[in-house]
């Protein structure tokens, strides 16, 4: 299972400042501290940075420089390249929803460092020899380079909800039951019967439209009380007539 | 299915111009075009932004700036909101992946606006009433605040992974535009004012629920023609009294 504490971000020959805060900030976002920069061409502590990085300030100041890839992979077991560059390997891509897939094979001591190369150029055929899985982020045609702090973004954004796992389907809500939600209905035919608002000939023809509206919906107990307190006030109003 | 030519992506009084841009870019990077700005409080044409839009510049010309979120979402049918603020609400939440799932049963016509807020406080409780659904993103809660075109490219980033997966799921639905929906809930709000159910003291607070169900069941324009033929039954059972 993915553990933040044991991923490395790796982000080599960064050229903008104000990129390395935006990276941060959106490390601790997702839980993420281990920052690592590979001869970066910015100053990763000046005011760019540091106004980017906004609560994430101390993870500018704790990350390690290091003067090659290789220095800064020494003590990581997998080391996911991104990169564009398709080429003869392109059958082998991962997608960033796969990390966590591929992580999940790994012991609980193992290092990940996901590798993130420089702005305009990515990673040199040297440095993407160092990585052992290649990662790409399917764009469109018209404008496929991401801004490096948005391609972290979406990778640990994939780390993270591996992480949390939640239902596919949102989060659970308690629906009431059959008989509290027939019971609203049978109110709701009277009701509407005594006002006069459903077809004499054919009453259940408008319930069913409203049946399909809250079956959609999905009602929980609290909803059908107050629907019943509409109907309610509404079979007072008539009885004032 | 996700069509991005059929997804607008709302940002309500973004205060900076850095942010625009980069939401354009990461737009473009994922397919989506149609950018509408409510009461900004920057210039989205400064140099700032069209430096971040990079080849995205065409987005930033092609925007078109609102005076209220209303106005922004007339042509739009399901309308989605980001938010952090949970309260009582939670268990509606939407997450980032389950766009695609929503927007599959929307018929090739209906419109999706994603609606993002100011940088710092986010969208109004009275912003949030315009929106169908509620969507967060899972963060830590050491830092849980994204940046504004981080959290626009997770949800963008998401709709794209979705785009080639096929709807397999039940049949498509048109549903009413936002102008038809709005002017079915404030007829509702006069009605049930008008009978004395709501709260005097706090008249949206129930109108809140239902705007909630009625979010979730997703209501077409049959439905809120049906809704609007009993709150005039209501008015006139009202004033017979």
């Amino acid at each position: 299972m993915m553990n933040p504490e044991k991923c490395s971000v790796v982000l080599v020959g960064p050229q903008g400042s104000l990129n390395i805060g935006s990276v941060c900030r959106v490390m601790k976002n997702f839980g993420f501290s281990d920052l690592r920069l590979v001869t970066p061409q910015a100053d990763h502590l000046d005011k760019q940075a540091t106004d980017m990085a906004v609560k994430a300030k101390n993870l500018l100041n704790d990350a390690v420089v290091y003067q090659s890839l290789a220095d800064s992979l020494t003590d990581c077991h997998l080391v996911i390249g991104t990169t564009r560059r398709f080429g003869k390997y392109r059958e082998d891509f991962l997608y960033p929803e796969d990390i966590v897939r591929i992580t999940k094979r790994l012991d609980n001591d193992s290092r990940t460092a996901l590798v993130f190369g420089r702005e305009d150029s990515g990673l040199t055929t040297a440095e993407l020899d160092l990585c052992h899985q290649f990662l790409t982020i399917p764009t469109s045609e018209d404008l496929p380079s991401m801004n490096l702090a948005q391609a972290v973004c979406v990778c640990l954004y994939e780390c993270n909800k591996g992480r949390a796992v939640t239902s596919a389907e949102g989060s659970a809500r308690m629906l009431a039951d059959s008989e509290n939600v027939e019971a609203m209905f049978q109110h709701m035919r009277c009701t509407l019967n005594d006002i006069e608002y459903l077809d004499q000939q054919n009453p259940d023809h408008m319930l069913r439209t409203f049946r399909r509206i809250f079956g959609r919906a999905g009602l929980d107990e609290r909803e059908t009380n107050i629907l019943r307190g509409l109907w309610n006030r509404i079979d007072w109003l008539n009885s004032q007539r």
